[in-house]
């Protein structure tokens, strides 16, 4: 069997101009990187934006298992498959983290015949957008620590510093550090933080901003510290709004690439799904919306982060209309959540698929609180069974969504033709009528035990007492009225990544809560989130390499 | 009159396929960043590598004033001039370096009517490759203390760790750390620093490298740290060569712009000129070779660094025969090294010309002992007078030079014609003898030695005892016949930053001696080098903003 670098290598790709050209783009709207990437010039979205738009389809996942789900695949099949349905179709999709790429996971481009390409590229450097990003990132790390060795004006106290520096690699021994040693020349002392470049409250904002005056306005509200009497301090106060606007001048330029079979491709932005909201950005989406007539995008971790904060932070903020929603689960993943090892997930097992599909029907249930149709779709493993499969789609019809098997990986957009069908069937037929969870007016803590009730099916939300403070300080900064975006692990609806299905009967911990006030929302913690990976024992890195030629290798 | 970025923002610029057209690359190995830079892609190199050589200039200055002598204006003004006189040429440069744009100069790219375009783009982030080398060489860091948390099977002493974090950010709180606090999954605590990019080994390698083989090479063979034994630990022995190369296989192609003119500019690689060769990339210079009639290039700093090390590092290590050398002067920087205060460098000062004119002597000197033919520029200012440009030109030609008034700052490639013409003269005239200073075969302490004696003028060689013991241990090691690379301040032919002119009578001082095994040099350091800059009070970052409609304001 062939792996994905393969496949992907093995791939002929067309010049990016002809896959603009399916869209209704021009070659002197693109800015070539190479002859494969290419980024939109501002001048698409002024000639495109008085159009309708398309369809909106979201792909999201049940909680993510061991046993893999395959939510980009899907998502990109899907578009594969449209194309073969002469739909025309653009997919957009978040950009992968470089710093992964040398851990654990390779990279993130779909997989089997289910990828966008050139795969190396976007997992490596890409067009430069999340170094653009570290860059703005630490550009304001280094004015705020020169505006307190310069005199400190602001009265910045250096225990309350809140923006922490960042890399696009995995490096534990960055979580904690203590920075401005040495002599007087040498900085103020204080403790400091490296999160992961896609958890860089600039990444959020990126991926939320309009347009190039919107991200001027948001980066310079970011809140980079609280100064001796408690106030916040702002980017904009420390003179660094247009600075880190012009090194992100081309990084909001959404990506085009192709997949495997040459539907086109926006890649662009990649917020964490925790800290951040987890989508694509805004103005990839927006394009897309009027350059095609079905616009796939997905979401990251599972329905209850990936789906919710869609819903709720980016269609609110951006005024989008989803039109239906794609929903991925694997019989595999459903035994997985049924309490069935790993290592005997190849075994049919109706039992554990009707204890683990508790997990679906939650999201199912939680997707349909939006009023958005759903359409569940089992991405196929050679181990399914057909009575495996026939009881999910009995179960899914049953509430009201349309079923369909997808085999994306195995047979590119021709596997994912019975897909494509439910899905147009359901945008013709299904009237979505959108609306998000909750009112921009209530409190935060509602709008926290909306959630953790309606979407986790928690009994009730118990907040600590640092939590509690901090709630009351948001408030009274007058950011009460931001959306909540909710950081807590990805396996489980509930805060407790071991409690598999759908767990009853339990409370979320509100450890922390701070505001991403250019990003526009309320983070709420719920225990320990990681925002800086490590790398293991024998890291992917040790097994990556380029021939003399230049192909690169052992990226997977 | 108009600023850098105004002359520069009105050019019309042409398609780079146009420029690159002009020394016969055609669009097919060009791979494009937009439509105004590109890289040239390996094919470019396979189909020139048997051509004969082109001509090699060189440009290097006297040692750098406040009053600022224009080297890389004179550079690109040269080349705007030979085109003016038909000649095929191709100017090499370095890359700027992006922390230093937000501090306290502006970018690097030229002045006047003689830069080299997009300079929003190429002080910024240009083509990715700094942020390549940064990612390279953190992923190396990140690997490292990995290695060291996962057991540590190689025994490194976290105490003697040499390998050290970098970011393109002038950033002084990051210059000593401690990193790894925290609890025992955020690794082993140890004190480490970060250089600007600039500084990082993986720069000199990438500038020194001739392709992808031998970059693999260097990268294997860089020392990160020694273990409990004090023997070196490798970059290969981490596994870390792959991975590395694999980011840096497009930062290795050479990237193409164009002068204001649309002359061929080769951006390419920047490393310091103190703690490492100060040249651009070895690639970059070798292909222009092919490609044009006359290659001009520069180096970084005055002759006694920037030549000095032009000669015996990447000359030896690359095989290249330099044709000719300009050497830029200005009169205001004679007066200045003749001891005239910076305010009052406008007035005719003949007295201090010909006390400060012994710096430019020095300097003629030195390069006559590589036998490579010298001709001096003096870059015109409105102040200077017709009696101190006259003693200046009988001064040269007395000592053999040629000699040239340019204004290419005021009037482009027009004003370099003179003296385009008297280095076209030179090069038909006078035949390049050039040899290297030293030989690899001499002992540390003898090439370090000579470089003392014969370039900076020096009585001798002072060693502290760490330094003495450093070097036997080098030489210990196998590195005895690497070349040195002096680390030593700019502003003096001596280690002491005040003593302009010619200074006599003097020790150098050899504090510190290291290894860059990957990058084939030895450093010797004179003193302290500071190789992570620190922001002003009021940085230019303050002001540099972006328009709505994307145009960069503020950046010079």
């Amino acid at each position: 069997m062939k792996s994905d670098i393969q496949i992907a290598q093995e791939a002929k790709m067309i010049h990016i101009r002809e896959v603009a050209q399916t869209v209704g783009i021009e070659e002197e709207d693109l800015e070539f990187y190479g002859k494969y990437k290419a980024k939109l010039s501002d001048d698409v979205w002024e000639k495109v934006k008085d159009k309708p738009d398309g369809k909106l389809v979201l792909v999201t996942a049940i909680n993510p298992t061991p046993a893999g789900e395959g939510k980009t695949t899907t998502t990109v099949g899907l578009g594969q498959a449209m194309a073969k349905l002469n739909k025309k179709a653009i997919i957009a999709l978040r950009e992968p983290s470089l710093g992964p790429c040398f851990g654990i996971k390779g990279g993130a481009a779909g997989g089997g015949y289910a990828q966008v390409i050139p795969m190396e590229d976007l997992n490596l450097h890409f067009t430069g957008d999340f170094h653009a990003i570290t860059s703005a990132n630490n550009l304001l790390a280094a004015l705020l620590d020169n505006h307190i060795q310069q005199g400190n004006e602001l009265g910045i106290d250096p225990r309350q510093v809140v923006w922490k520096r960042c890399e696009d690699m995995n490096d534990r021994n960055l979580r904690n550090v203590v920075i401005g040693l040495g002599n007087k020349m040498d900085g103020m002392v204080r403790e400091d933080h490296f999160v992961i470049t896609v958890a860089s409250e600039i990444m959020a904002i990126l991926c939320l901003s309009d347009n190039l005056k919107d991200l001027k306005e948001r980066l310079g509200r970011i809140i980079v510290a609280y100064n001796f009497k408690g106030d916040p301090v702002t980017a904009e106060e420390l003179h660094a709004t247009g600075a880190m606007a012009a090194l992100l001048k081309d990084a909001i330029k959404p990506n085009m690439i192709q997949t495997l079979e040459h539907t086109p491709a926006l890649v662009h932005g990649g917020p964490f799904a925790n800290i951040a909201h987890g989508c694509n950005s805004v103005r990839a989406t927006k394009t897309a919306l009027k350059l095609a007539d079905i616009t796939i995008t997905e979401a990251g971790f599972g329905a209850d982060l990936g789906a919710e904060k869609f819903f709720d932070i980016k269609c609110r903020q951006a005024g989008l209309k989803p039109d239906a929603v794609v929903l991925v689960a694997t019989v595999r993943a459903l035994k997985y959540n049924g309490g069935v090892a790993k290592s005997d997930l190849g075994e049919e097992n109706l039992e554990a698929l009707a204890r683990g599909i508790v997990n679906l029907e939650k999201h199912i249930e939680n997707i349909q609180k939006y009023d958005v149709p759903v359409i569940v779709t089992l991405n196929s493993f050679v181990t399914d069974t057909d009575a495996e499969n026939e009881y999910i789609r009995k179960f899914c019809e049953e509430r009201g969504c349309e079923f369909a098997l997808s085999e994306v990986w195995e047979k590119g957009g021709e596997g994912g033709i019975a897909l494509a069908e439910k899905v147009l069937e359901t945008l013709e037929t299904k009237e979505s009528h959108f609306h998000p969870l909750y009112e921009d007016d209530m409190s935060l803590k509602a709008k926290i035990e909306t959630i953790a009730r309606e979407i986790y099916g928690a009994r009730g939300v118990i907040y600590e007492p640092a939590a509690e403070k901090q709630l009351a300080k948001i408030e009274g900064m007058g950011f009460g009225k931001l959306p909540v975006c909710m950081a807590k692990n990805q396996y489980s609806l509930s805060d407790d990544a071991k409690k598999l299905g759908r767990p009853t009967d339990f409370d979320i911990h509100i450890r922390e809560v701070y505001v991403s006030a250019g990003a526009g929302f309320v983070v709420a913690l719920t225990g320990a989130i990681m925002t800086m990976p490590g790398l293991p024992k024998v890291p992917a890195a040790n097994s990556i390499d380029v021939t003399d030629e230049g192909n690169i290798i052992g990226l997977f």
